[in-house]
C-alpha cells in the first residue's frame, strides 16, 4: 500500500540532475527547450527593486514566459468568483509582467538569432550566486547552417544602484566575415499569463528613442503606476575607431522603442553590446520626473562602464556572502541547495523600502498575486533578524504597522472589532477570494504579533512597542476578543468557523493552534501593556487614551486567556488540532497508495477536507512558535500523532517539523524533512517551479539547518544553540547576529566552535551549558552525541 | 433590539398592494415602469413546453427583461471559479432565453408605438389563471398627440397544443383615420443577462419569411439544440373584403424574420392582428424536419382559428381546475395567492415528458440555471402526487432514474462508490461548483429515494420498485455505506465533512438529518429487497447479481443502521443539527436588529456561518420526512429550540415549519409560516421576484394548506386527515388523489365533509376515527376543538 516519499521522489524526477552539481554556480548544461520555462525559474535575478526571469535577450520563438517584475507596481485584477459572499474583495492585486528591457534582438547576416531554429553546438546558462550574475554561452549555427557564430551574454540587477541593470552580448563569426545586426529594445507590449479577463494592464505613457539609446514609460491602468525604462547602447570589440562604420537607427512604435545598430565583424572578431538600463518609478520620484531619473540612471551607468558596475555589485555580493553565507562541508548538493535558497531571499527583499515585502514567488513569476502573506512573519522573518542588520526586519514590521488602519476596516467589513490583517496584500488591503480562507484563516492575525515579539527578543529593541508595536499588538487583541464567544454551559472561551494553518480542514470549531495564539496574543499585549506603564509611562497614558482600552475590556481579555476551551485529547496526551479531529478515520500517510500523493492534484476536496491528513504544520506550528513553553515530551507526543498524518503539500510544512525534529531527537526525521525543501526548486520537486521560485520556503529551509541542526532558540532573549551534525556532511558554518553581537557557529565532528566577529560579547547556552564568549575568548564545545545524534 | 417579521414587512413592502385582489385574476391598474421587470415575473405564461414572461409585444424601451424559455434546451455556459476544486463542473447548464416570438411592432401614422414614450392614459395587464390567459388594455396617445388609440391585446401558450402560442392583437385609432402598421416578427438577437462571459448562446440553423408568415430555425452552440420557431398572421375587422388594401412585405435579416403589414382604420374602427406561432425543438423531432413541423403546427393553428384554440385551451384549464383547485372562502388574499402558486406549478411541469424537471424559476426567469435541485423531490412531488394522476410523479421518479448512470459517475469523479445525484443539473450531470454544495451538500441523494417511497405510499404502484425504484435505492444506499466510516473509538458509523439542508453550515460533521436518512435509506433498502424477493423473486434474483450486491456489503450496510451516530443534546431532549452546534452563542432571531435581515444580504458569510441561525428546516425536515417515527413530544421540543433561531432565508423553509406547527399545536404560528410564502412573489417578499418567480417553494404553499392546515398524511399507506381552520377563513376546499380514490375534502366552522368523488372507496382517519367513504357515504365530522385550534 504505502510508499515512502524517497519512492515517491525516486518515480518520476527527471528534473533532479538537470543542473550540475556546484557550490556556488547553478549550471544548465545543454538546453532542453521543454524545461526552459523551469530553467528560467531558477535563473532569475533580482535586487529588490526589480527582478528578471531568466529568459533570453535575443528573439526566441519557442516556449519561454517572459518576466520582468518591478517591486511595489501592481495591477487591481477584477475578482474572478463563482458565487459571491459579502467581504469578498473586488480585486486582486498581481505583480504585473512589465516592459521588457533585456531585449537585444540580433540578425547575422540578415538572419535572424532564435535559439529555438538555430543549431545549438553546445549550450551553458550559469547562474554565478556568488557574483549574482547570469551567464550564457553558446555556438549556434543558422537554420541552413551558412552562419555559425559563438556568442557569450553576461547580465546583472546592480544591488549597488537598485534602479541600474547591465547586459553585455558578445558575438564573434566562426567561419567568415558577416553583417551583425543588434536590435537592443524596450517592449511594452506585454501580457500576464495570469490575466483574470485577459486584459492589457499596461498604457503607454511617453516614448523617446535617438541615437544611443532611449525610454519608455508606462502607467498600470486602474492603479496608476508609472514605471520609466531608458537604455543607451554601446559598441566594443571594433578594430576601426569606435563610432565609425557603425549604423544605428531608432525605431519606435505603440509601446515600444529599439535601436537598431549594424556593425560588420571578421571572422573570430568578437563584437560586444554593452546595454544599459534604467529602471525607476513614481513610488520613488514625482510623476513628471520618472523619466527624466531613468535617462539619468543610464547615463550616470555608461559613465561608469559595465567594470565599474559589476565590481560595485559584486562588492555588495561579497557582503553579503560574509554574513549570510551557510557553509557546508562534505555535501556539495547540500551546499548548493542551501546557497540557492540565501541567494533568492538576498535578491527578493533587501529591506531597503519599508513599503515592500516579500512575495510567495519574489521577482520570479506571476502566480499567487499580492505580495504579503503571512509567509513573511511565520517563515521568513526569522532568516532576516539572525543574518541581517535589526533595520532590515524593522522595516517587515513597519510594512504591517503602515497597513494597520486598513487591517482594522477588513475586520469592519466581517462585522468585528479591532484589526484583521489579510490573508494576501499588496497595499493592506485584502486580496483573496475564498471564504474559507479570506474570512476564516484568522490565525494569520497571531502571526503578526507574534513577529514583534520574536523581533523584540532577538534584537532588545523594545522602543518599537512604544513607538508602534503596541497599536498592532492591541488591535489584534480586541479582534480575538470579539471573534472569541462565552459558551456558558462549559464556562468557556470559544472561536468557531475557522480555518487553522492546515488548509485541509475549513470551517473548524476550536482550532488548537488558532485559541492557543489567541490566548497567547492576549497575555502578550498585557506584558507589553504592562512594560510601556512602567518605562513609558506617558506615552502609554496617551496610547491606551487614544485606543480607548477601557477597564471593562482588559477584563474581558484577561477573561479569555483565563477561560479559552483548547481542544485536548486526553487518552493520547495530545492537543487535538480542532474539535472533532479525533472522530475521523484516522489514517497515516504511509496508508496511501503511491498515486494519491499529492492530495491535492488527485483528490476531490471534500475527500481531502474529511481526511485527517495535514497540510502543513498546525499543533505543530503553535508548539514550534511557543516553545519554550512545552516540553520535550508534549513535543515528541504530538509529533508522533500528527507527523505521520501530514502530507507537507505546502513547502512551508517540512521547516517547521525538521526543527521540532531534529530538537525531540529525531535526527534522521529532521533531515529526511530538511531535504524536501532544501532543493525543492532546483529540482523541481513539485512540478511546479515553471510557474516561479517557492522564496518564502527557502526561508524555511535556513531555519532547518539554523533552528533545527543547530538548535538555535532565543527563548526570554537568551541566545542558545544545541548542534547536531547531519550524517552526510563534515561541517557547517553560519552567522548569528543576535542583538549587539555576531557570531560565527562552526559545527563539524570535531567539535563547536563559537567565535564572536563583531559587536559585543553574550552569553550563550550551547546545549545546557553557558558560555562568555568575547573577541579574545571563542567557545570550544564538543559535539552532544556525535554521529548518534543522527543515527 | 429584536423585531418581528410582520414589523419588518410593514417597514419597508411597497410592492404589497401592487396587484389588485381578485380570486381568479391578477390584475395590474396602471403602469409602474419601475415595477415593469416584477410585474413581468408574475404575469408569466408557460404549458410545460415552452413559457414567456410578461413582456410587451410592441417594441418598448423602457426597463424589461426578455424573457422566452423553451423546456429541455440548455446551453453550457462555462464556469466561473475563482479556486478551481478537483471534481467541478466544466459548465453551468443554463435555460437559455430563446427567439422572441411575441413580437408585434406597431406604428400609427408613422409613428411607433412605445409604451415608455407615449402617454398612457389607461393600463391594465390581466393575468386569467382560470383560463391561462394574459391580456392588457390601454388607451395611449402618441408622444406629439397627435395620434390617440386604445388597444387590447390577449395572448395564450396553449396546453391542448404545446407547440402553439396565439396573440391576438387590437387597435382603435380614437382620434382620425390613420394608417397601421404591425411588424409581427421571430427575433433570435437574444441574450442572457446572466451569461458568464457575455456570450451569444445562438446562432442562425435556417430561416425564411413570405406573405403570411415564415420561420427561423436557431441552435444552440455547443449543446447543439434546433429550436424552429415559425408565425403566420392574420388581420380581420377590416371594412374592405378581406386581404384587400393590405400590404404586405417580409423582411429578414441575420437571426430575424418579420412581415411588415400596413393598413389604414378608420376612427373608431378596431383592427385585429392574429398571429400564431409554433415552436418546436429536435428533442421531439429530427433536425432536419424541425422547421417543417413548426410551420405545420402554425397551419394547423391558423386553420382552427384563435376562438377554436382558445376555447381548448381554457377547457385544459378547466380540467386542472377541477382536480387542483384550492377553495378558500372568507379570505379573498389568500385565495388569489393559493390559486396564483397552484396555476404556475401547473404552467411549468404538466408531467408529459419524463425527460423533463421542474426548474426553480420555471419559465419566468434565467436564474439558477439547471432544471433541478432537491426542491423536487423534497418540496414539488406531494403536490402532484396529491392532486394529479399517478404518471406525473410517476415521470419525475423516472427522471432520475434515467440519470442513473450519470449519478454513479459523479460518485466515482468524488472518489465514492454508488451513485450521488448532483444538486443541479439539466442532464444528469453536476452544474454546480461550490465545494461546499456540490461535493458537501449529499443529503439531497436521500431526497431521492424518499420520493420512491412517498410515491409508492401514496399510489400503491410497487411494481415500480421492481422496474426502476429498487436499482435507485441500491446505489444511493451504496453510496451511504462509503461515505460513512466507521469510528472505533466510539464504535459508532460517522458521516463528516457534509453541508446539511441549512445552509448556512457548511462543512460539518455528523449532520443529524444527513445521518438519520442515510440510516433511513439503508432500511429502505432492506425493505425493498425483501418485498422484491418475496414478490419478484427473479427480477430479484437478476437485479442483486446484476448489481454485485454482496453479503459483506449487506452486512455493512446493516451494521450502518444500527450504529449510525446521530447526535442528541441529552439535558434539552433534542437532536443537536451537528456536532458542536451547542457550542454556538445560542440567540434566537428576535435578539437580532431589524436591519440584520435577512443575513445574506447584511452579514459576510463567515459571520452568518458561526451564528447559530439556521436557514431553512434541517431537524425539522427530519422530523417532516420521517412523522410518523417520532412523537408529538419530540416535534414539539425540536420545534421549540429550533424554530427561533431559524430565519428562513429560503422559500422552502417556512412549508416545514407550518406542517408541523400544524400539527403540534401551534395554529397561529402555522399561520404566520404559511403567509411568509402563499404571496411570496405577489408581494415581491424577497425583493427577486424580478429575477423570476420562487416556482418549486410554490409547491411548499399547497403543503402548508393540505399538510398543515388540514394535517393531511399518507403514514403507512394509510390517509388520514387533521383539520384546522385558519382564523380568517371560513372554510377551504382541496382535492385529493390517493391510490385509486378521488376525494374532495371541505373544511369549514361548520365541519370537515369528506366526498368520495372518483375512483374506489376508502379508509379515511380523520383524527383519531376511521371513516369507510364511499360515493354514498360521505364523512362528516366535526371540527376539533373549533376556532381554539387557531387561538
Amino acid at each position: 500500500m504505502g510508499s515512502s516519499f524517497e519512492e515517491r521522489k525516486d518515480n518520476k524526477n527527471d528534473f533532479e540532475d538537470y543542473f550540475q552539481i556546484d557550490e556556488w554556480r547553478i549550471v544548465e548544461k545543454g538546453f532542453s527547450p521543454d524545461k526552459n520555462r523551469f530553467a528560467e525559474s531558477v535563473m532569475s535575478l533580482g535586487n529588490g527593486h526589480m527582478g528578471i526571469r531568466g529568459n533570453f535577450e535575443e528573439h526566441y520563438s519557442g516556449d519561454s514566459l517572459q518576466g520582468t517584475y518591478i517591486a511595489g507596481v501592481y495591477y487591481p485584477d477584477k475578482t474572478v468568483v463563482g458565487w459571491w459572499k459579502i467581504g469578498y474583495p473586488e480585486y486582486y492585486a498581481k505583480v504585473p509582467n512589465a516592459a521588457d528591457f533585456i531585449g537585444i534582438d540580433v540578425e547575422i547576416g540578415g538572419e535572424r538569432l532564435d535559439l529555438a531554429q538555430w543549431h545549438l553546438e553546445d549550450f551553458k546558462r550559469i547562474l554565478n550566486m556568488q557574483k549574482g550574475v547570469l551567464r550564457r554561452e553558446f555556438t549556434a549555427a543558422s537554420p541552413e547552417k551558412d552562419n555559425r557564430i559563438e556568442v557569450s551574454v553576461e547580465r546583472f540587477l546592480s544591488l549597488a544602484r537598485r534602479e541600474v541593470a547591465a547586459i553585455s552580448y558578445s558575438i564573434t563569426p566562426l567561419e567568415k566575415p558577416v553583417d551583425i545586426s543588434f536590435s537592443p529594445h524596450i517592449d511594452g507590449n506585454i501580457r500576464n499569463e495570469d490575466a483574470n479577463y485577459d486584459e492589457i494592464f499596461w498604457e503607454e505613457v511617453d516614448r523617446g528613442v535617438h541615437s544611443g539609446g532611449g525610454q519608455l514609460t508606462l502607467r498600470t491602468k486602474k492603479s496608476e503606476f508609472n514605471v520609466a525604462t531608458a537604455m543607451r547602447s554601446e559598441l566594443s570589440g571594433l578594430q576601426v575607431e569606435e563610432g565609425t562604420g557603425i549604423e544605428r537607427e531608432p525605431i519606435e512604435r505603440k509601446k515600444f522603442i529599439a535601436e537598431n545598430i549594424q556593425v560588420s565583424a571578421e571572422r573570430g572578431q568578437e563584437i560586444n553590446l554593452t546595454k544599459y538600463i534604467g529602471v525607476t518609478t513614481d513610488r520613488d520620484y514625482k510623476k513628471e520626473r520618472t523619466a527624466a531619473r531613468a535617462e539619468d540612471r543610464v547615463r550616470e551607468a555608461a559613465s561608469c562602464g559595465y567594470d565599474g558596475l559589476l565590481d560595485e555589485h559584486v562588492g555588495e555580493w561579497q557582503e553579503i556572502w560574509r554574513d549570510n553565507d551557510i557553509k557546508i562541508e562534505g555535501d556539495k548538493k547540500a551546499q548548493q541547495g542551501i546557497r540557492f535558497n540565501i541567494f533568492h531571499l538576498n535578491q527578493t527583499y533587501t529591506g531597503h523600502d519599508p513599503r515592500l515585502n516579500i512575495g510567495p514567488k519574489g521577482f520570479t513569476g506571476e502566480r499567487y498575486g499580492g505580495a504579503t502573506y503571512w509567509d513573511t512573519e511565520a517563515y521568513c522573518l526569522p532568516f532576516y533578524l539572525n543574518s541581517k542588520d535589526d533595520e532590515i526586519a524593522r522595516n517587515l514590521l513597519l510594512y504591517r504597522y503602515h497597513h494597520l488602519d486598513k487591517a482594522r476596516e477588513n475586520a469592519d467589513k466581517l462585522g468585528l472589532d479591532g484589526a484583521l490583517y489579510p490573508m494576501v496584500t499588496m497595499n493592506g488591503e485584502e486580496c483573496h477570494n475564498e471564504w474559507e480562507i479570506t474570512f476564516e484563516e484568522i490565525h494569520r492575525n497571531a502571526a503578526i504579533v507574534y513577529a514583534i515579539y520574536n523581533y523584540i527578543r532577538h534584537t532588545g529593541d523594545r522602543q518599537y512597542l512604544a513607538d508602534y508595536g503596541f497599536e498592532v499588538i492591541a488591535a489584534v487583541a480586541r479582534f480575538w476578543s470579539d471573534r472569541a464567544h462565552y459558551n456558558p454551559r462549559r464556562d468557556k472561551y470559544m472561536i468557531i468557523g475557522v480555518t487553522g494553518p492546515n488548509e485541509y480542514e475549513n470551517n473548524v470549531h476550536n482550532n488548537w493552534y488558532t485559541n492557543r495564539m489567541a490566548v497567547w496574543c492576549l497575555n502578550y499585549a498585557f506584558d507589553v501593556k504592562n512594560y510601556l506603564e512602567k518605562e513609558h509611562p506617558e506615552r502609554s497614558e496617551k496610547l491606551l487614551s487614544r485606543l480607548e482600552l477601557t477597564e471593562e475590556e482588559l477584563e474581558r481579555w484577561r477573561d479569555i486567556t483565563e477561560k479559552m476551551y483548547l481542544p485536548r485529547w486526553q487518552e493520547r496526551e495530545i492537543f487535538e488540532q480542532q474539535d472533532g479531529y479525533r472522530d475521523k478515520k484516522l489514517d497515516k500517510v504511509s496508508d496511501l497508495d503511491a498515486e494519491d500523493l499529492p492530495l491535492n492534484q488527485n483528490w476531490s476536496w471534500d475527500k481531502i477536507l474529511r481526511s485527517p491528513y495535514v497540510k502543513q504544520a498546525d499543533v505543530l506550528q503553535g508548539l514550534y512558535f511557543l516553545s519554550d513553553q512545552y516540553d520535550r515530551e508534549t513535543k515528541k507526543k504530538n509529533f508522533d500523532f500528527y507527523e505521520p498524518r501530514t502530507v507537507h503539500e505546502s513547502s512551508l510544512s517540512p521547516c517547521i517539523h525538521a526543527v521540532i525534529a531534529a530538537e525531540i531527537g529525531y535526527p534522521h526525521k529532521a533531515y529526511e524533512l530538511y531535504l524536501r525543501t532544501a532543493r525543492l526548486d532546483l529540482e523541481n520537486v513539485n512540478r511546479d517551479t515553471e510557474d516561479g521560485l517557492h522564496i518564502t520556503s527557502m526561508a524555511g529551509t535556513w531555519m532547518a539547518v539554523v533552528e533545527g541542526f543547530a538548535g538555535k532558540k532565543a527563548e526570554g532573549g537568551e541566545l542558545s544553540i544545541s548542534p547536531m551534525l547531519p550524517e552526510s556532511w563534515d561541517s557547517y558554518q553560519f552567522h548569528l547576529n543576535f542583538q549587539n553581537s555576531l557570531l560565527q557557529v562552526s559545527i563539524s565532528e570535531s567539535g563547536i566552535d563559537v567565535e564572536l566577529i563583531g559587536g559585543d560579547p553574550l552569553t550563550l547556552t550551547i546545549y545546557e551549558d553557558q558560555h562568555r564568549i568575547t573577541r579574545d575568548s571563542p567557545a570550544e564545545v564538543p559535539l552532544s552525541g556525535g554521529e548518534k545524534r543522527n543515527g
